[in-house]
């Protein structure tokens, strides 16, 4: 077996940083795909345990949030990374387009309706990350928010990564564990990507030509990451970028996170006190003499 | 028409105070039950006609809630203040006891899912405050919560006004104004409202018997609003004292503090740009020219 990988390498760093410096492609952390494959096994069979525990134990919850530019490989990470885990302990929920509904209460509204329970693991592909990315390259979609106009000024991207931190250090106290992960992928990379989806036939139906125009806000994308994750990155609820450009080495990245992230949480099977111990021995006793 | 009460008079001070020292009981401010009746209907006028124009701006709402000991009259205050304003603009939602599915999220969960949405007003009968009221005077509630041990220690009811006051502060940043009414009795008063639900057999279904043994919590209940209050008003989302043992005195000091919170927020009819004038001109006579 391999040595764990550090997930600390990946960490957003406190304070400022260029994330055009950020490495979007690293030395491949495996040798061969059978050794990528061997190494995925080993940390989903752990994160499947944890999970376990984490379920039985029953205080915690760990939510996990994915963004990044589009064909960064957000679906198919959480596939490949979760799908190891008992799914009545993992919700995994897509935000897209908000609802006339959704855009009619606060920004955090749609999403903090989908928080995991105790003892879950909640995914969020995409998430009320999107207020201050997407929102934020185009602010024209903010007229759809009908904000006041004292509450739509200069102070609103502040006001809003305040209202993110609040939000996460209150889930923090009540046991929630945020853990967020940017995928990195260069524009190059993207264009490949995109290449692919148009010649291979089963892949058109990913093929969208909006995210083509996407393209030309590149610049601008980079830059509402970069103050985001340098506003929002905390201790308790770090922000990791995950190199994107080869998607083997991404899977391992993320779920030597999780595991790392699940173990410091440190669930453990409950432990019955003795007199519970005591009932139980009466009751085996009552079902051994049960008469038919 | 008598002159508006001063809602500013019931305002929670800031910093310190004496909840024993509050009264309960005020001077009439009515003259007869059908001056009262008329003050009544005057407020009911002007929060419908402000709940109209909230509605049709669209972009902030009004979150009011009630908390108070038992039969103190939320439902009847409720019931007489608001059912002036149209039931598509307002929205009530009484919070019981807990489901599992909602202890097993943060304490700020299942009260967020019924925020109000944009041009609503939202009431709230009894509200995420039971986490700090209840809950701290039987902590033994918080068991079912399933906390981590972390976030279960001495600084939990600290830590719950934070969130509190956090949550709030989103709220009014994202147009969401806030305003909460303690409704002020007397341990005396209730007694005597709880002797006539006993007597009075079409009161009998309001009769709990568990609402008695309460009462002999009445100072922890006390000791828990004063330090709620005092750690949670703030200027834009201050609590008020209303004084409870005259129904009618409490109705008309409610309806007053809501019309003079609606015209806080000062909403408007949205009027239409001379661009948008000239396009319905333009429709009108399309509609007048139709042939059947």
């Amino acid at each position: 077996m391999s040595p764990r990988i550090d997930p600390g390498k990946f960490r957003a760093p406190n304070g400022g940083f260029s994330l055009a410096r950020r490495a979007t492609s690293v030395a491949p952390l495996y040798k061969s795909k059978e050794h990528h494959a061997v190494q995925l096994e080993t940390y989903k069979g752990q994160l499947s345990q944890l999970q376990e525990m984490l379920y039985a134990q029953h205080t915690h919850a760990l939510l996990v949030i994915f963004q990044a530019m589009d064909a960064a490989g957000k679906d198919s990470t959480i596939d490949h990374v979760m799908s190891g885990v008992n799914p009545q302990g993992c919700q995994v929920f897509s935000f897209k387009r908000p609802s006339t509904e959704e855009l009619d209460h606060d920004f955090l509204w749609r999403t903090n309706r989908c928080l995991p329970e105790r003892g879950r693991i909640g995914v969020f592909n995409r998430s009320y990350y999107e207020e201050v990315l997407v929102v934020r390259v185009h602010p024209q979609f903010l007229a759809a928010q009908h904000l006041p106009a004292q509450c739509s000024g200069k102070h609103l991207w502040r006001d809003r990564y305040r209202s993110i931190l609040d939000m996460e250090a209150h889930l923090q106290r009540s046991g929630t564990c945020v853990v967020k992960f940017y995928l990195h992928l260069s524009k190059n990379e993207q264009r490949e990507r995109f290449i692919k989806r148009i010649d291979d036939s089963d892949r058109n139906w990913k093929f969208n030509a909006g995210d083509i125009a996407e393209r030309a806000y590149w610049k601008n994308y980079m830059q509402a990451y970069e103050q985001c994750i340098e506003a929002t990155s905390t201790k308790d609820s770090p922000w990791y970028i995950v190199p994107a450009d080869d998607k083997r080495n991404m899977q391992l990245i993320v779920a030597a996170t999780l595991v790392d992230t699940l173990e410091s949480i440190d669930p453990r099977w409950p432990k019955l006190p003795n007199s519970g111990r005591a009932e139980l021995a009466k009751l085996r006793a009552q079902l051994l003499g049960e008469k038919d």
